[in-house]
This record gives structure tokens, sequence and C-alpha cells, in this order.
């Protein structure tokens, strides 16, 4: 199976790429290949696709539900209405998130949620990337708690390539210490990573100093449980003690600007992780407290944050920040993409050149970050494959349809 | 002329309107009328367009040009790329940043730039509204000023209902009180609107504190220039007493928190000045601090920049912050819209209900602020035209191939 991409920018040049199975296999001014399918793409820029680092996909079933309300009252509204999705529903708000993100750009989401083999199936027909997180919490129960450790040890050994499980305790509040190094045991045996919110709030803060005596970062470092293969979500209140020990450890920080304005937890201090040079990746969190899918706009706002933040316009550079939102969050989970050269797996975004949002064009990802939308993007491919091909997602009419049922 | 759109939803209820010429002449469960052209409206929601209270159109030209820069390299290579634009440029650039603000949903926007003969140009052959201001600083020198007000009172006579004008002194570092008296006293003679910068930055601020003994707006209150047609761009550092000043003199606040955050002047104090009943609307400001012209992302960035700076997550509500994009800068400009009742003019945006971003749609509003981009946008009317019909807007193919050719 080979495509042959014709006369698109790539930076600032005009070049063919052979796509051969799922590997970029050649890119030159001129290539021709007469057994290849030919994709036109003049007119069109080609980028590195998103990597949406944490989410709750199926959450997207919740947007709009319970606005502008305080946290608590939001938590209680959200907590309610989840209680009520069954298997299916989750199936469904899970397919409507996987449109939502192919439409802008992303190939691949790290998920944490409930029903999470509705939520695998979802992936593995769309065809995009994901790594699953089974959740775990004290409360689910011990019989839960054992199944999901048997369905993660029985997917685990499935091995596909492109949807992948990891193991997610949800947070320190809703776990104890005994739960997070089960699962960390487990992740580890497993060659699974390891997914848990972290340090979102000054409140979990406080709580954590109060009942463990210190901040959540060293209490989770104490206990043994953090690595390479751990993504801390959130991260907005850290010490530069905990930034050093996350860059120690190499765990990967999941930074999510607009739910932690959304919700009012606070503002990630992006400089503070920069100068321990921890690894940086950018997530959207779920639908209900953002509520958008959308990298490109995460981009926005994470760059636009920090320069108001630090009151400093140099703060939130673009190119750092388009990092944060591809080639980080890729190399993080091992994919061997978000960069678009010769042996890469073909991951690539095409964003529309003749967009007005789009001109003039003087700097190609400062007018993806700071002025495109989702209508500049034209088509995605994932793994050698096209997820959309010029605006459109097969199957996409019945996904709308269904998630017209939910109000 | 007469345009019958059927069944749109309109908040929650679907319904047909009949517009007659340039108003809403009747909202009605159903309406047949055998005259009119019939404008099919399923799956669709009809909302109030935006106004944008605060720009510099043709500054698109300048879009990307210098990126994550401090502020004054920021403003010298603008200003330098600036003298080199040419009126044909300018029109030029109007032309692509109003191409943007109607597939954004914008009818209206409140200007301030050089060449205004150009600009108006523009505005006139595309049918948007606008107030155009002609922009006053003392180091124009005194012919160029002259020029200016002889052009205004020009202007002001051939009273255009969709194009108007304004007298627009840049700032108060860069025109001196005797010139803003002259602005003020004949924008009252000629009856026209009073746009300026004000308080944008602490440097601002410190300046006029040094240098007239006062912060910004109570100095320009002290000259006797703020009265209810005066706009006032920024407003990001207020002390109570100027909040109550401006109340006072029921002048207009455009809130800009896209450019406030990208070029670090600041956050606005939204709660001190709704706390004093302050009159605010919304603007982009220019495509070279923003850098977009979307009124949605704009809204979007609004409430989230509220709710994180004020810790608390009620704020930036989302109806209110609504309000500040569409009808409280239509009221403000005098213009008889901003919200669809019969006798109002025909001003109206029209919201693809199948798109994903707007699934599930338990509240339209808050999934057109905090999900939708432009994407989501199906068509524009103006005072009873299509500006854009089903995603074109007649000569876009130009505008486009026109804006390529800087960079």
């Amino acid at each position: 199976m080979k495509i042959l991409i014709k006369q698109v920018l790539l930076q600032d040049k005009i070049v063919d790429i052979l796509i051969k199975d799922n590997l970029i296999s050649e890119i030159s001014t001129t290539i021709n290949d007469s057994e290849a399918e030919v994709f036109d793409a003049r007119d069109l820029a080609v980028i590195p696709p998103f990597y949406n680092m944490h989410t709750h996909s199926s959450m997207t079933l919740l947007r709009g539900y319970c606005e502008d309300k305080p946290l608590f009252e939001w938590l209680n509204n959200i907590w309610k209405k989840e209680a009520e999705l069954s298997s299916q529903d989750i199936y469904n708000g899970t397919r409507l998130a996987i449109l939502e993100m192919i439409k802008s750009g992303t190939v691949f989401f790290a998920d944490m949620y409930w029903h999470h083999q509705s939520i695998i199936k979802a992936c593995q027909e769309m065809g995009i990337r994901a790594n699953i997180g089974i959740c775990f919490m004290n409360n689910l129960g011990k019989e839960t708690i054992k199944e999901n450790f048997d369905f993660a040890k029985q997917f685990s050994k499935t091995n596909n390539d492109l949807v992948n499980i990891s193991i997610a305790p949800h947070a320190i509040y809703t776990c104890d210490a005994q739960l997070y190094k089960e699962c960390y045991e487990f992740a580890k045996e497993n060659n699974l990573y390891f997914h848990t919110h972290l340090s979102e709030t000054q409140k979990e803060v406080e709580d954590s100093i109060k009942q463990y005596g210190m901040p959540p970062v060293e209490y989770l470092n104490s206990i043994g449980v953090l690595d390479n293969k751990t993504i801390l979500a959130h991260c907005v209140h850290l010490t530069e003690k905990e930034a050093e020990i996350i860059s120690q450890n190499k765990s990967i920080i999941a930074h999510n600007p607009c739910s932690n304005m959304k919700l009012a937890s606070g503002v990630f201090d992006s400089r503070q992780a920069m100068k321990h040079n921890c690894i940086i990746t950018l997530g959207t969190d779920g639908n209900s407290s953002n509520n958008s899918l959308s990298m490109i706009e995460e981009m926005k706002f994470a760059s636009l944050l920090a320069k108001v933040h630090y009151q400093d316009s140099e703060a939130g550079n673009s190119d750092e920040v388009f990092k944060w939102a591809t080639i980080n969050g890729a190399k993080a989970m091992g994919i061997n993409a978000g960069e678009i050269c010769e042996g890469k797996e073909a991951d690539l975004l095409f964003i529309k050149l003749n967009d007005e949002k789009m001109q003039p064009n003087y700097n190609t990802i400062s007018n993806i970050i700071y002025s495109s939308d989702t209508k500049c993007i034209d088509s995605v491919m994932c793994n050698g494959k096209f997820l959309m091909k010029h605006g459109y997602v097969e199957g996409e009419e019945e996904i709308i349809e269904i998630a017209k049922t939910y109000k």
C-alpha cells in the first residue's frame, strides 16, 4: 500500500512525500511512483498532527450540561449524570469525541474513564491511536478492582499497534497509598503506562500536606510510583522541589490550560517546569470542563496564558508550545512519529493554505496556533491511513445522529 | 425584498422568520409568503451576530509577522513594516480582515487606523457595518491633522447607513491634552463617536501619574472628553474610582482579552466594571496582536480568563460574555439590532447544529462559546442581506489570491 503526496508545503519547501504501508519512506522535491495512490496536496501545508495527552473522551456526552457553576456543584451534577451512562452511551460518547479529535487534527489521545471496553472498541473501529486508562478508585470495591486488573492483564497481551491501555489510579484523594502501589506494581509487571491526576487544585495540595505531611508529587514519589511511563495530568501547583522530582523521574506532565482556567484551578508554572527540563505535553481534559477537544485552541490558550501569567510576551513561545502538542507527546508515549522525516510512522496533518486565517503566511506555525481553527484542517493521516480526507470522516453522519439524541 | 427563513432554531423553539427589506418583520411558528425568497434553515440555529468593538482591520496584513517578542521590539518591528504600507495595501488588508470577520460571524467593527479612505471603500463594497476611526496623533503634523478633520467633516455629511466614522485620538502617550480636546469638540459638533486606547499597560498608567498626577481615565475625565459616545479600548488597569467615572459618563469599554494576554498587558477587571454597571463590549484588537478576528474565540478567552483570574468558575458567565459580544456593542453604537425580535434590523448568524462541536445541545450559547469555532458557522446576514450564504462570501477567492502576495 503506497500513497504519494504531491506538492505539499513542508516547513518552507514544496515537496513530494511517499508513504509505504505505515511509514514515511521518502521526502523529495519530485517523486514518481506509478503504483502509488496520489494525494494532490497543492495549497496544503503538512505538519505533525496532535497527541492529546489527557482527556476523558466519552464525557463529550456531558458537553454544556452544567456551566459556570462552583467546582463542587459542577462535580455533583456531573457525577449524578455520569452514573446514568451505560456502556452503550460511553461507546457513543467516545465515537463523538474521536470524530471531534480527528476533525481537529488529533491522532492520539490518552484517556481515563470507566467502561474501558466500550472506549477501546470505539478507538479500534475508528483507527485512531489511543492509550486508554483503566480507572481505579478505592470506592470501586475490591471486586471491580480485581475485574479491572484481570481485564488489563488480558488486554495487555493482545499487543495492538494503535490502541493500548494504561493503569490509571484516579487521584490521591480517591486512591490510598496501597491502591497506588498495587496499580504501579501491576503496571510495571505488564509494561504499561501509569496515568493519574495530580496537583490540580490548591485544595488537593493543602489536603495532601495535612494528610501526608507533603505536597502531592513528593507524596507519590515517597511511595515510589513515579517513572518515565507515568503521566501526571495537571501539575498546576508544583513546588520547585516537585518540579525537580518530576524531572529526575522523567515523568510526563500533561498540561491542560483550558480546563485549569475554566474550573479556576490555577496556572501551571511552565517556566519552572522548563527550567528543570521536565517533559511537558498538552491535553484538553474532558469536554465537560473545556468544552472542546481542539488542540489548536489548546495551544493558543497555553501560549497566551503563559504570556499574561508571567507578564512577558516572550513566554509561551509558539515553537515550544507546538512541541508540547506534537512531538513531546509522541516521544513520551514511545510512538515513532510527531515529526515528518523519512523512517517515521506516517502521522500527518494537512492544513488549507487558502483559508483566510492562514493569510499572509509569514509563519505557518504561528498562523496555526494563533489564527487558525478547525476550519483550516483539510485531511488527517494516522499511521499511514487517512482518518479524514478533505474534511470527511467515514461514518460521521451516523455518529452525529446518535449524539443528537442526548440532551 | 423579502426573505423567509424556514424552520430555524431560535433559543429553544423552531420558528419561521420573515425579513422585509432590512427588518425582522415577523417571527412565528409558521409563516407563508409566496413572494419571499425562502432560506431553508433546518438544522441551523439563529443567534445575533457579533459586534467587534475594537480592531485595526488592515493590520491583518501583519499577521504572524513578528511573534513572541518583547513589547517594544514588537512595536518597532510593526511600525517599520507599517510605514511601508500603501493605500492599496490597506485596502487589500481591510478586505482580508472583513472576509475573516464575515466568516467568523461579525457584522460590525469599530476600527482605528491610517488610510481611512481605503478602509471605508472596502467596507462599503463588502456590505459590513463599520465605524472607522480617523486616527490622530501629535506627530502627524498640523497639515495632516487638518486634512483628517476636513475629511471627517465631509464624510460625516454623507450619512451612510452602515459605514460611519469616529474621531480617534490614538492614546494619551501620543496625543496631548490640546489635541484630545480639539478632537472631542469636533466629534461633538459633528455628532460623531470618539474612540481611543486607554489604560492598556501598567507603564501607561505609571507615566500618566508621573505626567498628569493621575491615572489615565481620571486624566481624560479632567479634560472633559468622556461621554456616552466614547469608546475606551482596553481599560486593563482601572482603579475603583476610574470604573466609577466611566460608568457615570456612560462611556463604552472595549475589552480585548486575547491581545491583552498576547502582549502581556494584564487582565481587565470585569467584576469591578460590572459592579459599577459599566457598559462592557468585546473586541479582538488587530491581527498583529491576537492573531485572529474571531469573536467566538474572543468570548472563550474572555470567559476563561475571568474564571482563572478571580479563581472562581462562576466568573466570566457565558450568558454575560455573550452580551458583551453582541447586544452591548450594538446598543452602544446605536444600531437597532443585537437581538432577534420583530422590528429589529435583520443582523443574523446561522450556526450548524449538525457539527460535532454542537453535540449534544444542552445549551446552545455555551456550545457556541466554549466548543464551537468558525467551522460551525453556516451563514451571516447583515441589515437584511446575506454577507455569507452556506459558507461562501462573494469574491473571496480574489481576496485570498491578493493576500497571498504579502509575505
